[in-house]
């Protein structure tokens, strides 16, 4: 159970790493990657995150990699004997809260990394938001009801598809969610930046709160709720078709 | 029989749900991806077409995944036994409605949901044809004669070549197929937006003329009938030929 | 062998009508791709000429897909026993022979499609140089000495990794070759616009003299042998290398 | 032995001549892939390098396709028996040092072909720090203590993360890996470009400190050791971890 707990720390904290540190490239001031919004910047955004979701799931194989408590939940509703992984613990509520944990923990540990490596152009002057971006979605739009609305969807699709993924042979291992994700971004990303995983927003919204970055701004916790709420949603939409349709 | 029905429903409401979703993120008003145009936008769409029919065609495994009027007509046209995916179903009048009928009603549903998705940003003030290009394609430069061309040989590679795939071994999956659309968005998109699939056209031009869209004008319906037509000319042509030469 | 000369035929037909699909989206007025130069531009014209690759393979499996002279010649060199595929003839003169006229006929007839699904665009005004580019190669620095480097550097890589494939198990099948032919086109396409293909520039070429197009311009005859001495040189390079090494 | 160390120099060769052949494309003079930075170039630049790694570890399947000094010594930290490839030489101090050197010839052979390549374009007019870029990395902001966080992040990510794959079945074969680098210079490249390899950061210095290239300025050698230390440091923590939760 620690050996499942550790993996799916590591493998959240893989997932926020290299997340975070695409929109640090993206958007902070003088990184490489700076595209200054628009849709090359965007598409390098996507891949980034479908490739921190590559990577995170092959460190976290003990666990199954679910990687976001919107799959941990999708699997519950979904009616699932075991999460999966090599370790394939019981679906129960114990287990259930355990991974939820590591994948706070995880994401939270994830985004601090992510500061490290770009901790000179967080110091760098730049609007507070941008700086909130790295860690966190915010709506294009603001309106909680359609921002939900489309967190839902997204999330619905990620977890549905990754449900039928075994009755369909190919030998991707890892790529398949990856490119799903890369996908989601793509189509499903421009209200609302795409949370689709409760941890992946408050994990690394706690780290923006603790951590000292210079002209920070406030961590916008009046959105909070909607990326965490809307994921857990569309997740135990997802997992509840699938099981009506199996 | 219902199940397939479901299966394909389901699948190519997932095709337009991304499809249509990543329109909107590259042209709509003050989404994050927005791009204005350009080879970067353009490269941002291809992929994000690719990757829904990715995940409509895990999604639509019972069915065989056609999510496409002509890739139906073409395996007709080819003379297969079944409409394949795991139910298998025979090819008859009876069965071969029953994917049109689908695929049409999936097409309208994935396109409502990906109005929802962005419904605040369709609300925005923007040019009327914006508003539709989402929905449906529209060509560069109208000219029914060549647009039907263009159309016809998108449509004629998409089938030509997935009638091809099983005779090279690789354990792509539905990969290759998005990976082909991907190459014809890049490819042959140009002039017409690439359609090359009737339900995909024609149900989202029936969800924009049914929405409550401000600011929509015209379905543009004059040009309608040019993707419907030339897709279907060209997944025949595709499936003749690749029977005279297997 | 009629199928073998068939199959390569329709395959670098595949691969023209897909490769100059994809530099006239980029290149030609008024297309929706049109990104006038840039990285972003250069990205969607390297995936779309190694997605042409990806659906020429797959269409040519009975002649083993070289849809390229300086393949068929690498494998000379290389000492193969025959030219793969499904059909895998036997390695002599006539048999080379019938594969270089296949992709001679095959580059001309692709090229010829590419320009009626953009006939619209090539009668747009437009620099000649830039409706010559759609067809065949030029160089960014005029030069014919390092032009050929640059060429023979490119084709080498080409063949010399393709003859590795073999030796390192995946089920990537048409992927490989494609993602390589997308690395060659963004890593060493930058001077010349990376024929590495005799037939896909000479082939194409050929049909800009012929055909008719408005304000066409010169199909600059002077620079013609350079991408097709180069890619022969580097190919048969490559082969060598790679049979004194196995 | 002399198998092993030329499949190596051959493979870390084909690494630096399409690695630094993408950069090349994108910031030199008068190039076709010129983008001038922003978010498309990068990612431009993130395929290239990936793709050049697809390539690379082709070549080099005798030797496991180390290519990086930073990998050997991870697999050494890692209590690894054998290097990998088709010859699987044990680790001992000998073999770790025919690694390293083979890596640094082959690093700095590869530069010279790309400069061959881009001839012309390096003997254009351009900022001398422009041209030592196609070489080697340098800092976006100098700080020697953070670049050396940046690095030693980027290739602990590089190393662990590779030390997982076999736990997870795939038929993905070198694309893993590259897909690896393509997600670890999207999200970590910003700061320092991602040398995560000493020898390809080092070895093409010393060709840019050789060759006669017209007005290319200091070879910055005070900055030299950044991407020689940070790498290895992050290499060797890789190893360790992999190893202590294995």
């Amino acid at each position: 159970m620690g050996e499942v707990f550790l993996a799916e720390v590591l493998g959240t904290g893989m997932l926020l790493l290299l997340g975070a540190g695409v929109v640090a490239n993206a958007i902070l001031p003088k990184t490489k990657g700076f595209g200054g919004g628009g849709g090359g910047a965007w598409l390098l955004i996507n891949f980034g995150w479908g490739l921190a979701v590559f990577a995170g799931v092959y460190v976290a194989f003990k666990s199954g990699a679910h990687l976001n408590p919107a799959v941990t939940l999708g699997l519950v509703a979904n009616g699932a004997d075991n999460f999966g992984g090599s370790a394939a613990l019981e679906v129960n509520l114990v287990n259930t809260l355990l991974y939820l944990a590591a994948e706070m923990v995880g994401a939270f540990l994830g985004a601090v990394l992510a500061w490290a490596a770009y901790k000179q152009h967080f110091d760098e002057e730049a609007d507070p938001a941008t700086k909130l971006a790295v860690f966190s979605t915010g709506p294009a739009i603001r309106s909680y009801g359609w921002n939900l609305v489309t967190e839902i969807l997204g999330t619905f699709v990620l977890v549905f598809v990754i449900l039928h993924f075994a009755h369909t042979p190919s030998q991707l291992g890892p790529l398949a969610v990856a490119l799903l994700v890369v996908g989601i971004g793509a189509s499903l990303g421009g209200p609302t930046g795409y949370a689709i995983n409760p941890a992946r927003d408050l994990g690394p919204r706690i780290a923006h709160a603790i951590l000292p970055i210079p002209g920070k701004g406030s961590s916008d916790w009046g959105y909070s709720w909607v990326p965490v709420v809307g994921p857990i949603i569309g997740g135990v939409l997802g997992g509840l078709l699938a099981a009506a349709i199996a």
